[in-house]
């Protein structure tokens, strides 16, 4: 795992680690004129420490992206207690456990972004400020549950979670709870994609939550509808074998506004019915060097003239596995946020430095 | 102390540590309706570390409430001589040596906010950024001078100090000097709430500061008067002993706005006399584990109809003293920014990590 | 070389370092009033790591000037490859191999502030996002190259290049590719002023780039004429001997903006030959521990009026060379922004500490 424990002596240790990811990406749609950009996708260092038995603390911040008032994105922040057999307890900022492509870091990604189904901004809820046990009953199933403060950035294109420890004056607060169960019947499968060991192992995970409102901060602007309520439920699925990687889920999130009548976007009528699905493979061409990877993606909502898909290819270069590669996606994205022949094709290119 | 040396070689090392504190925070007031929150009320990782010998430099921020564009606050940020007996000379941002309560870290409070007596917001400078002289003469008395630039958020409901070094727009610019005396009879008494020894220590300190505005920077707006100058003086005391841990502060605050007839929030005038005190304490129920504590606060000003007052009362689970702890504290205001009958009461839940 | 190893075993290493400079500024224009403030000029803490040969990375930030919604500056952030030989490979932000004062790192310079040929807003690139070689050939020969993505703010002041990592939304997108060569006759001398050594060194440099816009991002506001081309070369040179140390540079920008009739601050119909050059110099007065510094720089635009001049003096005390060391400068300033009479004074005491 990555991280540098500089010092350590008896219960007290200090670790250190790192990551950047510098992404060029080109955006040409079929309306309009094409985009490009150079960038930190991520650039987030870490400091763990612990001074005591069975805790420590985790200080993780991110300045990639590092532009107007948006400068610093507080990712793992948290004290956790370690002091369980088979089980973590979390108190602060972490990853809830919905959406295997979430819960998969983005250090370990397949293709250079996210899809639908791992994205916050359609649905995952992102990391949440709470409380968080995570465990594992033997080898066979591991298991999250999580309390928390959860915010949604409103907007009526997307249902975009954001934890609210990065709060703009705009979100919706709200508290969410929810769980997950992962079996794997050859073993434990890490969420890591791109097979680098050729064993054959397999998951297959449920998800479900709900978050609610508290009405603390319903602002009513134009295009953004404040989010009363949403019920999530995923199922999901991982295969590895002989160089072979592939990764799938589908996700329901039933949505509803504040303003039982608001259409727009994704919305109808003051709700929506948000639906995604994605499967995504590799196969490593050199085995731990060079990975072919492909990805399938679509999103239906009420209020959508037409099924959002995108359509993957790419390479994946390992100079030391997921510590130093470079990646390459091409992604051709047909009906955009549901409009009929709204289509993009993207290129994304990344280089990514891990310690 | 807190923080973990991660290298030592001759004079050359490296320092590193953090504090964590995760709040709830829920207020009800009288007139309005009741809202709650989850937020890094500090997210503070620091960074120390020297070449050479009898000189440190220390890098402290805080990413907590990394809300729109306010994302970091510089904290301790100085170069630091040691070479003195008795004596620090620190040239940064620091703490200016005034109010007991704020001089009194984050980490180890009792209450889980501070009292107007130590809160920015009420006349204390908080940090400054210039020249700092700290020492002890003997083990009797320990003493602090500094001089030094510091802002002014200007506000008419408040005393507002902050650094110059996160400053904003709006920020009234100037310099400020003071220093303070504390006298501890039965021996050194950090400034540390909470009696986890048992012996029996006393302090009672003295201190004064003279802040003025240099004119660079009023911008004479609607509620927020340009403040010309403050004198502040301070009286405090502390005391404990089997458990028992008692912290007592009064000050009084002379402040001027620019604008000589300006009557509003707490100056009627142009000037008020900010006069405030609080008394705070606590006893070990179970000794070094469980703490029960109360305090008592009060603000006047010429402007406020009515005193404003606020009593707390609360309970400290520590699990490894102020490194590992989980506050309540339900705290009943009356007369809000000394308007008669404004009532609010709030509750404050905090876990706390510190390596 | 600044920054301590905290761990080292094998190839898995990881570094930790920072630079403070507090600045005190005085400016007093002849028209206009005088103003001062305290500030830190740079607060820039650094993790430098890596767990595989041959690579490392880099997370620099700066914290310094965090006002508004500009708290953090990427600085040094990068993937290093350091496999070859005589040569490194550079993936990420990084300078630009133009304009030896600006390679010459703010903690090395000899005047508290860089002049016109150093300064990034006056023609040199700042950083880039991009790829970057540096190398050496011998003794004699050092050269770099970059091709990276790069930013102008626009200004119809200046030629304000910027990081794209840290953009804001009216800058003009961009790409940049650039060289250059630098020769030491007396064997190599790096980028840093001040004769600490006493032996004879001496380097002549030669660099040029090019800058075009991409146009994804021209904005076209009033006083913000968006900046199509650039090219830049630069002739430069350094002297050491005996306690004297002296910096000169030349360089040329041609630069057009986007609307080819635009005229205002350095522009006439729609381009500016930006003309910059510079003298420093100082010698030691107590060796290694007190200099005596001057400079003058002078620039010149197609729409100036007379030539912006600017005289230095000043002093640099250093306590332990470049790492902690106090400097005070006076630089007096003639026709500011290129208009005749328009004069300022400034005075500049800045405290540093490196490790």
């Amino acid at each position: 795992t990555a991280g540098v424990t500089v010092y350590q002596e008896g219960d007290t240790y200090v670790k250190l680690g790192g990551r950047i990811q510098l992404q060029y990406h080109y955006a040409d749609p079929d309306n309009g004129s094409s985009e490009d950009e150079v960038f930190f996708r991520r650039f987030r260092p870490y400091i763990e420490g612990s001074v005591h038995p069975d805790w420590k603390g985790k200080f993780q911040w991110d300045m990639g992206k590092a532009s107007g008032d948006n400068e610093i994105a507080v990712k793992d922040a948290y004290m956790q207690y370690t002091g369980m057999e088979n089980m973590k307890f979390t108190i602060g900022n972490a990853k809830f456990p919905f959406s295997r492509e979430n819960l998969t870091s983005s250090k370990k990604q397949q293709l250079v972004e996210r899809t639908f189904v791992g994205d916050h901004n359609y649905g995952s809820p992102d990391r949440t400020a709470g409380i968080h046990l995570t465990g594992k009953s033997g080898d066979l199933f591991t298991w999250g549950a999580s309390f928390a403060s959860s915010s949604i950035d409103p907007d009526e294109d997307k249902l975009d979670f954001d934890t609210p420890v990065n709060s703009n004056s705009d979100f919706n607060e709200g508290w969410v709870y929810g769980g997950r169960v992962d079996f794997h019947p050859f073993g434990p499968l890490k969420f890591s994609q791109g097979d680098f060991k050729g064993e054959t192992k397999a998951t297959i995970g449920l998800a479900a939550f709900q978050w609610e409102n508290d009405n603390d901060n319903n602002t009513n602007q134009a295009g953004k509808p404040d989010v009363d309520s949403v019920t999530g439920f995923e199922i999901s699925g991982a295969f590895r074998a002989a160089g072979f990687s592939v990764d799938a889920e589908y996700n329901m999130f039933d949505a509803d506004t504040v303003n039982g009548a608001y259409t727009g976007g994704i919305f109808r009528n003051g709700s929506t019915d948000l639906e995604n699905w994605a499967l995504e493979g590799g196969y490593m061409v050199m085995p731990g060097k060079l990975e072919l990877v492909a990805g399938y993606e679509s999103q239906d909502a009420d209020n959508y003239g037409k099924e959002w898909t995108r359509t993957s290819v790419g390479a994946n270069w390992f100079v030391h596995k997921h510590d130093l590669k470079f990646q390459l996606t091409y992604r051709m994205g047909e009906n955009v946020d549901g409009v009929n022949g709204a289509d993009e094709d993207e290129v994304f290119l990344q280089g990514q430095f891990v310690f």
